[in-house]
């Protein structure tokens, strides 16, 4: 797939225009087929009990509402800092939307099975790569010189540690949840509300330069 | 994610329509999915009988989706009134996409259980969210003056009034529905279709200025 | 939601173009969502009997995919005509995509009950519907002079007939399926192929001018 | 549907992009549809047996998003060089989406099934039939003279051959099913991977005239 070379974004506004659409149609899709996690009790059942049983699910579909929020303000802000585009980056950007597809199907599964190592080391490694593959996507667009030429300098402020956030707390929390599962879960939440903060305060900064 | 500054729209033109184009992907996608309420009937099942028992459903569908038509409305009517973005702003619209994915299985649940209680409430509380989170990001949007300045003076006339009928129906069905789960039902349609009327009157009269 | 006075289509191109990529979205969601009419036959039924159970579904899969890319054509050159849109407009292109977003659904019973005389109906009505609301849609657009000058004169050979086939054909089936379910779905086919060309000719002739 | 003459896609830029954005959404939800092979195992079951059973879904998933990737890049490219665009194409279009849609279904097939000759088989024809289509519209484009000019007579090496590893890969595995299953499959894996060098190779060498 690395049929591209370099390619100027306002030449093929056109083409890069549909690489974004494509991602965000698929971020889209993938949001919204979070809610497929709930279930309408069966007819038989009782309703509240139901309902009741589901409350792991609204967990897991916060949390992941959440994260795919989050990884879609970085895609967006990284694509919106890029002038060009590679076959690179576009394979990379594939490889990153297969994991994004997955989400639902694994937030599904921590909403069921929460309580189980396998499912939360899943769900941890389906956002850990996530966080990875954008980190990755990044760096090759900054050392590609991908990016607009006034942000080169403006990296390690720009997008440089908080990109690295996401997949050091997840990938961080697969050796936690071989101690304790409720702990690797509970450090999801923590990181992620620090990494906002982190995110938040560096971001700032050069707002004031 | 309170990681932009005030960003203008002219300048960013494609991060701004990604915004929206990103929202009317969740819209598009949740609308649409309520079509997954509907079941085709089990090979077993006599089938007038198996539609019959979806009419319920029907219900719920022209329900979920007219207010899900005019919020939709109202998101377009909000988005082009803006001249620049911020982060907040970002925040605030995945906050209101969040609840708007909800949407098909709360109308599902409705479908099926509109009779019970607390299939009401939950499905009076998304929508009211839906219609709080949508004022209060009017009401930022014009304190924060990310709006035209042109619209700044027309506030009420453009969008005050009718951008409170949705949180207050379905906030003030809640209550309706602890005595009589019909009563609030009803309560949706007649606030609904007077919150039109109210709406093209208000939005009928700067036309004619 | 007659809320807009007529807008032109120029000044407000991120507002007209919002409208055309929602029905867009829409569109592709349930034209994409015909294929959850297939099922992977379950792990202990015969394989092969559970995919020639599947004939059905695929034929109604093939004509309800061509009546959705037709629909989306008319739909495509209705809204590339138009130099204006009013909330009227906007209101009727709501209406249109919820028979839309039925399709999937109705496209599924016809396809495992198609010789049931209650589920070709159902599946006539929605897609008669469609047709309508595209007939009154183009009708509105015309006698409203949204659409571009120089189209007002040729408003026979543009869009005329062609517009009326696919509500003729599927009205025109209700009585006939009364008399005999498999005539009237033999009827769409001819009618959708017939109307096909008269498309095809009339729209040729302009062309020639 | 052949009711456009030629049309030239500057002077039509919504109609063309309308087009464009309508396949790029279908792309999007046929790819994120591919997570519905994925099934949470029920409650009863055992979860890590549950998940173990769907490693085939996981290769199945690998395979169909690396082909639809593939593809995307390939229907990406193919409308990058379009100067002009007409009804034949729109058809061709929408034949290349009906069968871009039946991908999730065929995928879950072999996913499921991927030891049986049958579901090989169908899925070989699903994808072939993709290739077949896409080479045979980007011929029509040349043909017909729809792409730039200054792409007429880089023809062979834009986009010739790689447009026919697909079909051929595909429908060269139907024989090879017949005689081995397993086999088929390997060389779908072989041939994308070779097709992927093949189509680099080619790719790299005009962008060094």
């Amino acid at each position: 797939m690395h049929t591209y070379g370099k390619l100027d974004r306002k030449e093929l506004e056109v083409e890069f225009s549909r690489i974004v659409a494509f991602s965000d149609g698929v971020f889209a899709i993938a949001i919204t087929l979070l809610v497929l996690s709930f279930e309408v009790p069966g007819s038989g059942a009782q309703l509240e009990q139901g309902l009741e049983k589901q409350l792991p699910d609204l967990l897991a579909f916060v949390l992941s509402f959440a994260v795919l929020a989050r990884v879609w303000v970085f895609h967006h802000r990284l694509f919106g800092a890029l002038d060009q585009f590679d076959g690179r980056l576009i394979a990379l950007n594939f490889l990153y939307l297969a994991f994004i597809i997955l989400v639902p199907f694994t937030s599904d599964l921590i909403g069921e099975y929460g309580n189980e190592r396998i499912a939360a080391i899943i769900y941890a490694v389906n956002m850990g790569v996530v966080g990875l593959v954008g980190a990755v996507m990044l760096e090759y667009a900054f050392r590609a010189e991908l990016v607009r030429p006034a942000l080169l300098e403006r990296r390690f402020y720009y997008v440089g540690p908080p990109a690295w956030v996401l997949p050091v707390a997840f990938f961080g929390s697969i050796p936690v949840a071989f101690l304790d599962v409720q702990a690797a879960e509970v450090m999801w939440l923590i990181v992620f509300v620090l990494g906002g903060l982190l995110s938040s305060a560096l971001a700032r900064r050069p707002a004031s330069d």
